[in-house]
């Protein structure tokens, strides 16, 4: 009783977040126990994706049919004053019998005109408007393109159904960057602050090494594949992490790049190839230029120019590979249905260690005599 | 001219940022070219930091002098119209004499009152306000707080100068959250994207490889120092880049906490001891839990308990070192001024290499004849 109570204070895009959490006997009861106008709307909004605009958007707002007049506007905000109090109000919506939107009514206006003008003839008519299943995405890039504080939200028919607040998409999608940057770094399991107890963040933080301890220990099951070539050339294991590290970090910008182009709607899943062949451009640019400088150190430091084309070829060729496979593994883990931003850094890093690697060892294998120093 | 007349056009605060980005010389050109009211009030913007309250104001907003009537207001909005179309209205300011902010009207409620009212008397007196020089931290913090859509921006005297929009501060807030994710992965120009000519794409990323290569070094000379150890017991370069990468990824995950903490306004560069001892505790756990992971891993795979015990140990202190470093560093380049974004990263990476490395490879010179298989 007392949750339905608080529950029915809330605007409506809070309620349906709140019942979406709750078990669904639970929220049944809440909603049994609000006022059923109230729990109507939240019924409504609970069947969409929390973050679609449906999810989003909100059911407080002004809506009049076209035949009314201005002096009918005003009597109505006189009298539900109270009741509007708490709306975010800058447009009113007009709307034909059926529900239809037809326009788009600014308050102002509403100051300007004699009170006996109808609505349809100062209204904005046929008004831009969002699908209620768009997604987090589609509606932050409508935002982008409109510099709207507000969009009506229709349903299949035309029919308007709510609003979805600027402030409400920036909002949502400031979060998802907050989450997706956090699981990008190994805090899995989402928002870690370090006022929580020392339990949850420790075992946050632990899913995540323990699966990097098991892919770590391929890449290292191709070095101890190759022990004898390097008792033989000890001096390559001071160039193997380098190795690791740089094409790494090489993959990783080509990630970074990735991500923030789906996040922004410029890639999409289909683009790979696109993508891949964007990409193996720079890989071959920049794997030369880093190929040559360590190898160039790595001739000098050991005094063995062998060494130094080993390293640097390894290097140059490994970069070319870690920049295709880190462009092109966001947007394959995207069309899959996983998220990206978890994924990415791991899977790459391992991909890339092990071939970085193997292009070594096998190389120094080959020429393992002029290695010997 | 053909500048000043387009300038003239825009919205004050991209009119401020406009010629922010332009010479000294050559904004004071278009300024002189510019209408004269507009060309001050540009003038005045370009005197705050781009980020600031100051800054994301706009200086189109409603006000009008506390005796004024509702008739007066609805008066001027009428003859005015035409200058107000692209205004984001909700509110309109109430002002002293002086100029000193007194109050906020809601346009609606001018629809509700008799037109010899008073604007004093229906005014929301003592409204929130923030001052010119707050950051986008701060302002971003208001706007967590407050559901407001904008706050007027008031001077050192009280006086009301601008209007402070929230899709403002959200998109700047977006915009330096997209920039510092890209910093972060090396990035280090700003916003890549595909379509960018391949050599700006490649000599962007280059910048951040390059600097990488010199870190490396610093890591690989350690290794180099100790050959004779690395030659004795060949099974430990194996272990060299899983020392290193769990470190590495230890260390970030404190990093990414930090930064998080940092932007959200929860961590300041003062907390840094009190990071610390929140980092240590973490760090202990998790380093106790990876090294006897990784160290059981060695025992059983290469069948040498003391090989086990000294990779074990080695990175159950490393990581202790990684995270306690990974925690403070962010803090401690706000501190000096550097954007922790682009620093923390490979500052980290290197310091808990070096250790690392130094860790497994001086107890492994310790304990060599145990370590011979």
């Amino acid at each position: 009783g007392q949750a339905a109570a608080v529950v029915d204070l809330l605007p409506s895009d809070l309620q349906a977040d709140l019942l979406g959490q709750m078990q669904a006997d639970a929220a049944e009861e809440v909603l049994e126990l609000m006022q059923p106008e109230e729990a109507a709307d939240a019924r409504a909004l609970r069947g969409y994706e929390e973050t679609s605009a449906g999810g989003l958007m909100v059911r407080e707002f002004l809506q009049y049919p076209d035949e009314w007049t201005v002096e009918q506007v005003v009597n109505d905000l006189r009298e539900k004053s109270e009741e509007y109090r708490d709306y975010q109000i800058q447009y009113a919506y007009v709307h034909a019998n059926q529900g239809q939107l037809l326009g788009v009514l600014r308050l102002r206006d509403l100051l300007l005109q004699p009170r006996d003008t109808q609505l349809s003839q100062i209204m904005i008519p046929s008004p831009l408007s969002v699908s209620s299943d768009m997604n987090l995405e589609e509606t932050h890039g409508f935002f982008q393109q409109h510099h709207f504080l507000g969009v009506p939200v229709v349903d299949d028919t035309g029919a308007l159904i709510g609003v979805l607040q600027r402030s409400d998409v920036d909002q949502a999608w400031i979060e998802q960057q907050d989450r997706s940057f956090l699981r990008r770094q190994g805090i899995v399991s989402g928002e870690e602050i370090r006022s929580m107890p020392l339990w949850v963040r420790s075992r946050g933080r632990l899913a995540w090494l323990s699966l990097n301890i098991v892919l770590n220990l391929l890449a290292a099951a191709i070095i101890s594949n190759f022990e004898n070539t390097l008792a033989a050339v000890i001096a390559l294991a001071a160039f193997l992490p380098i190795i690791s590290d740089m094409s790494g970090c090489s993959g990783n910008q080509a990630v970074a790049v990735s991500i923030r182009e789906l996040m922004l709607g410029i890639a999409k899943p289909s683009d790979a190839l696109r993508v891949w062949f964007s990409e193996v451009s720079v890989g071959a640019i920049n794997g030369v230029v880093v190929g040559c400088l360590l190898g160039a150190i790595a001739w000098i430091w050991k005094g063995n120019v062998t060494l130094g084309l080993v390293v640097g070829f390894a290097l140059a060729l490994n970069t070319l590979i870690a920049v295709s496979i880190g462009g092109v593994v966001p947007l394959l883990l995207r069309k899959l249905g996983r998220d990206p931003a978890v994924a990415s850094g791991p899977l790459l890093t391992t991909i890339t260690d092990m071939c970085g690697f193997f292009l070594v060892l096998s190389l120094a294998s080959v020429f393992v005599e002029q290695l010997k120093m």
